[in-house]
């Protein structure tokens, strides 16, 4: 069974372009430098993940109209989708169409955007994560959802609301050293604290904001590695590609709380990667809600149950902490183009691990990815190496 | 490397269900039966073919939905788009995944529901698999693209429009016989000739329906074969699956009338069965509209250029002509839910090898489905053996 690798690796700032930039400009800015700079890799598969362009920009079939748009004529590509972890699934795909040993050269891209449209607009495109018939059709968003399981946290554990936004502060105090985040200042827990409520008890800096990106990353087999004249201090290996789902309805979980789903992904990747949570240096987190990033840590086992605002109070989830997470900025402070966002997590491991990351964790071996599509109903874990 | 089998399908009748039939509905009812009475097998993913859930329903996130309503708990899962080839798209990504022997067994379900909204609304739906900037926003449909074809290929080879009908009267003719069709009823050239203009020279007759449906397949691997106690003669092979793409924009191709990427897909596909287009018994052509018929089977090599209706004249495309196609009512009249056909396609191919089909082709060995997304610019084509 071949190895997979991650040769090269490329995004575009996370920013609103409303009429600045169309799908079209993105995904090239994003995808024409890959190809250029690995142009002797013969690329023989695109897989594309993306959440909803067909409503954002009416552009449906993306898988076609990137190979087009990229003049790779022939070369086949699909679209896959499993809500704002269409990312992390696209990178499943592409690493089991590795090992399969029918491809040898994957280009995985991410692309949302989202501001072409109006902001409720949005809002009710990324309901359709959720399930319409039992839950959106009666008024629920994801803020909603985000800040139903906020309330009860804090009423279980007892956790004072405004500890969560500790999360947002780190997010935004990486993103102020990140040139691709979208919002590269810190913020103070003070004016965290007097942002306007969205879904009580969460607060506007609780939130991820609706935002543009596109990301572009290069896999590859042994032998096309071998090949290749590629700076191998270059290269990180995927070990592992994992997804487990959990049930789409909030409703039908036995304790809504936990993400059952990112436990489980988590613990078949650690265990196929032969490694323990302990190996990992680096932790991508789909902190889209600071809850999120709560409820991550508490799944993956990094915290106690009820406990993970310790971990923000006590700096261990700061760059140089024990558990550094949302490196770049995270979902809230580098920004969340929903379907590129997984794509963005991988670019982000990949820097760290080859250290060209803005900021850098001290020399990591291991770097963690989790995508979450829905309110956990999708997670996807991938887990990369330094070689 | 395993080889690839697929043991059991299941399809609803295609229709135009409104709001008979939820999309919840009509999922349970392809895909739970195949679940019940295959219970010995473990399915470890599942993949869901579809196109747009999102826009006609407001239902994304269709792989958490499916593992939800199926009880599949924590399995993972994800959809697959690639406009309306989605179906055999996913069948392209079981394929890999279970030739990476990291899983042994995939529930693949095609599903599209186009019914609960009205038919302008349908259309635009399907347009977004066109470029939207290039194309759709100046006003261009499905329906236009095809008769713009059909228009210049009559007046390349000087063909009667009015002979592309014989694909629809052949299509309906073996749908009469199809419990699952749509239109289950034989029509005349005569009453097809009178029907309304669409788009010139198309005229209704020419055109698939807006329809509902949903197909299920389950695929394996060898070992989990050689343990199930399924009945041997219900067993088919997918020995090829291969996708190609050609620009996703009509005006960037050199000739608009060639299906380039259905001639490499195929190319591919055969070459990796190892066989010819003269093993094949049963063509399952993407014949959305009547001129699709003819681009298709003169792509595929069946025909020269210019002389596709010739074979429909003689009697070749019949159930017991040299190539039968749409045997079982192709898109016309067993109706084309986009995202769903290339499972049925698979579904019926299955039907066809294993000789339980209505109407049956004489003992066939292989079968070929090729599913098309927009205008050929995504071609899937599936082969599938006898065992």
């Amino acid at each position: 069974m071949t190895r997979v690798f991650m040769v090269d690796g490329n995004a575009i700032p996370v920013k609103k372009y409303g009429e600045k930039k169309t799908l079209r400009d993105m995904l090239k800015e994003a995808a024409l430098p890959l190809i250029k700079r690995n142009s002797e890799i013969s690329i023989d598969l695109v897989v594309v993940g993306n959440m909803a362009a067909p409503q954002f920009t009416q552009q449906n079939h993306l898988g076609a109209f990137l190979t087009t748009e990229l003049a790779l004529d022939g070369v086949p590509s699909l679209r896959v989708e499993a809500a704002s972890a269409a990312g992390g699934a696209s990178l499943y795909f592409a690493y089991r169409a590795i090992k399969s040993r029918l491809h040898r050269a994957i280009l995985v891209v991410g692309i949302e955007k989202m501001s072409s449209t109006v902001t409720e607009e949005a809002t009710s495109f990324m309901a359709a994560a959720a399930d319409w018939e039992y839950e959106v059709q009666h008024g629920i968003t994801f803020p909603g959802f985000n800040g139903i399981l906020a309330q009860r946290y804090c009423y279980e554990f007892g956790v004072n609301p405004d500890d969560l936004l500790l999360f947002s502060v780190n997010a935004h105090k990486n993103a102020a050293k990140n040139p691709l985040a979208m919002f590269q200042k810190e913020i103070s827990l003070e004016k965290a604290i007097k942002s306007p409520l969205v879904a009580d008890p969460l607060r506007l800096y609780d939130c991820s904001p609706v935002s543009d990106g596109a990301a572009a990353v290069l896999l590859c087999d042994e032998e096309t590695l071998k090949k290749t004249e590629v700076n191998r201090d270059n290269v990180v290996e995927l070990v592992s590609s994992e997804i487990a789902t959990d049930t789409i309805t909030l409703h039908n979980r036995e304790d809504p709380l936990e993400l059952k789903a990112a436990t489980v992904a988590a613990k078949r990747a650690l265990k196929h990667a032969k490694i323990t949570k302990d190996d990992i240096n680096v932790w991508e987190l789909h902190d889209a809600f600071s809850i999120m990033a709560v409820a991550s840590l508490e799944a993956l086992g990094l915290s106690e149950p009820g406990k993970a605002v310790d971990l923000a109070k006590e700096g261990e989830i700061a760059i140089d902490g024990k558990y550094p997470i949302s490196t770049m900025g995270g979902l809230k402070a580098r920004g969340h183009p929903v379907g590129a966002t997984g794509i963005y997590q991988a670019y982000e491991a990949w820097l760290q691990l080859v250290q060209q990351a803005t900021p850098q964790v001290d020399n990591p071996q291991y770097a963690l990815t989790e995508n979450i599509g829905g309110s956990g109903a999708t997670v996807t874990i991938n887990i990369f190496k330094k070689m």
